[in-house]
């Protein structure tokens, strides 16, 4: 470990290795534990700092109150093809979403494309680590999870979605394989936390409090407030964030058998349940196609890389300001972190600290 | 027709009477011009103004200036079971689309799923259309279409992307489908166009001008403005609806082998295309999913019916304003229209009789 003004610097091996030995400890399979582990920390290594490491406490803390089964009975209860649908069994969902990718891989290498929805889970981590699971096989990968509920429709203030992302990803030929993964907030909840450690104001648009005003307040999610959806405000189409919120509950939610809207399970162990859930656990959903049923492998990646090129090309407002492409910045801070190590704030290594001695495990 | 104030009232069935003749006029099959006609009406039906009758004009300049085929012979060019790419043979998006979707219907009955991108096509009206044709089979449908360059990436002052609508349609019980239907521009081009009209200052956020800066000129998009995508600026997200953006891009330009980015083809007639363009025509991409794939039918449709209830009955800002579910508005004015006849402004109205005074078309 290093460390560098308020940042610890560890590297991803030692991280890998620490929280391979924590699913472990709490039950999970040696193969499952190394899954659950590469999902985690592929989110730390791209700069998705909230969706790493930093979550290992809570999935302890749900482990504790019994919402995580460690060694699911992870099965597909229904099916027609290139369509099917998986209980998770209460699994990790950063263990159950990579098993339905590996089958709508299946799937697209017999029928074109391969779909799954996906019950009884809980949150799986960067919905991009399971769009990129298809790059290998020259297919095009998807994957969006339905979340605790933190975000109104418009008009309302009460939580009916979370952030609810979602991914895909494109192969390329000489470029970086292109990768969209978006929350459908206007703004992630981690950076309205990096506002609150530096002491700068957030931007209008971000927050509204429990009544449904606009908040400029950092603390605001602790006093009953809310995230917007993307577009924030009705005048700059904040509707069309609320409907793609919708789109991911309904596919990953609805379609599946799992809860959604406001019965989404909350993600903190204190947080109770809801009563009467229409479903069970969390959903998601995952495909992926062929791109070799649509048009030769080697033109598509072809035109991929002419895309990628053209758009990063694009003319500048500032010209010290680079154009980037979904997935690129990402891909920049992964190529530095695997150099520097990932940095860890003061709180999230007490936290992993914490962790390590309750179950024995030296970080 | 009836005239109420700065707006005529024209029926459903004229409007449509005087397309089918028009299309039908310019070289279509008899059954193409009704599709077609259907598609067009269903906007006015909607209240998407913009995409209704309001484009016959643009249509016939198309087609005079030799962009467009009318008698296409739209075929599959590849295929891998649930998978297929079309040639739209420079066809009106307009019939192109509607013939994918029922191939994309077809494969999903035999293989659970079914999934088309299409090249070589033209504008193809509103994306709810196509996705609400799958409804009838208990099928989830999705309609996206790229579009005339309008759009910058993030930090770009050069227009790269359409308004790219994506829209997904939902069956349901005994409430109405749930479609949601949305551009990924903050706002759409129609929107700027009545508030030039009524002489309303339009909100920050919904273009910049041609060097980048934020602009409220009404008329801006006509002196090198372009539009902004949904998040409308960098602090709220704007990077989000830009990777929509080329989400929609690449799956309806890229695969299947159409035009993208800065090349997409302009939908109006007086401006030419690129040199060296690296596809065919315009793209769109459509899919449909059987439910039944992945939950019974019933129990889908059941917890469709509670999720819409659930989200109406959020608790609400202002009491006054009711929430809304994605594609209510849409279907609330479509009962009105029904009734009261299609409102048409002036200058719609006089495109219509001098479209009408060209082909012997009376209106």
């Amino acid at each position: 470990m290093q460390i560098c003004g308020q940042m610890s610097f560890i590297s991803h091996s030692e991280l890998s290795k620490f929280s391979i030995q924590l699913f472990s400890a709490m039950g999970a399979s040696k193969d499952d534990s190394k899954i659950a582990s590469d999902v985690l920390i592929s989110a730390d290594l791209r700069g998705i700092d909230s969706h790493g490491v930093s979550r290992l406490i809570s999935y302890v803390k749900l482990w504790e109150s019994g919402r995580i089964n460690m060694s699911p009975n992870i099965r597909i209860v229904r099916e027609n093809k290139s369509t099917f649908t998986i209980d998770g069994d209460s699994g990790l969902g950063l263990i159950v979403a990579p098993r339905a990718m590996e089958i709508a891989i299946d799937r697209a290498k017999k029928f074109g494309s391969g779909w799954g929805a996906i019950k009884n889970s809980n949150h799986f981590g960067i919905a991009g680590y399971h769009a990129m699971k298809a790059l290998p096989y020259d297919m095009i990968g998807m994957a969006m999870t339905n979340a605790t509920p933190l975000i109104p429709p418009t008009n309302s203030k009460q939580a009916m979605l979370g952030t609810n992302p979602i991914s895909y990803a494109f192969p390329t030929k000489n470029e970086r394989p292109l990768v969209i993964d978006l929350a459908t907030s206007s703004v992630a909840r981690g950076k309205i936390e990096i506002a609150r450690r530096e002491g700068r104001k957030i931007p209008k648009g971000w927050m509204i409090d429990k009544q449904g005003n606009i908040s400029q307040n950092v603390n605001e999610l602790k006093e009953g407030g809310m995230l917007t959806p993307l577009g924030s405000m009705e005048e700059l189409g904040s509707h069309k964030g609320y409907a793609l919120g919708c789109l991911v509950d309904i596919l990953s939610g609805v379609l599946s058998g799992g809860n959604f809207g406001k019965w989404v399970p909350p993600f903190v162990s204190f947080l109770p349940l809801l009563p009467n859930l229409p479903g069970k656990g969390l959903g998601h959903f995952v495909g992926a196609m062929e791109v070799d049923g649509f048009r030769s492998v080697e033109e598509f990646k072809t035109n991929m890389d002419i895309w990628i090129n053209s758009f990063k090309s694009a003319k500048r407002v500032d010209e010290n300001k680079p154009i980037y492409v979904p997935g690129e910045i990402e891909f920049n801070i992964e190529e530095k972190r695997l150099k520097t190590g990932i940095p860890l704030n003061d709180k999230v290594l007490k936290d992993l600290y914490k962790i390590g001695r309750k179950f024995a495990i030296e970080l």
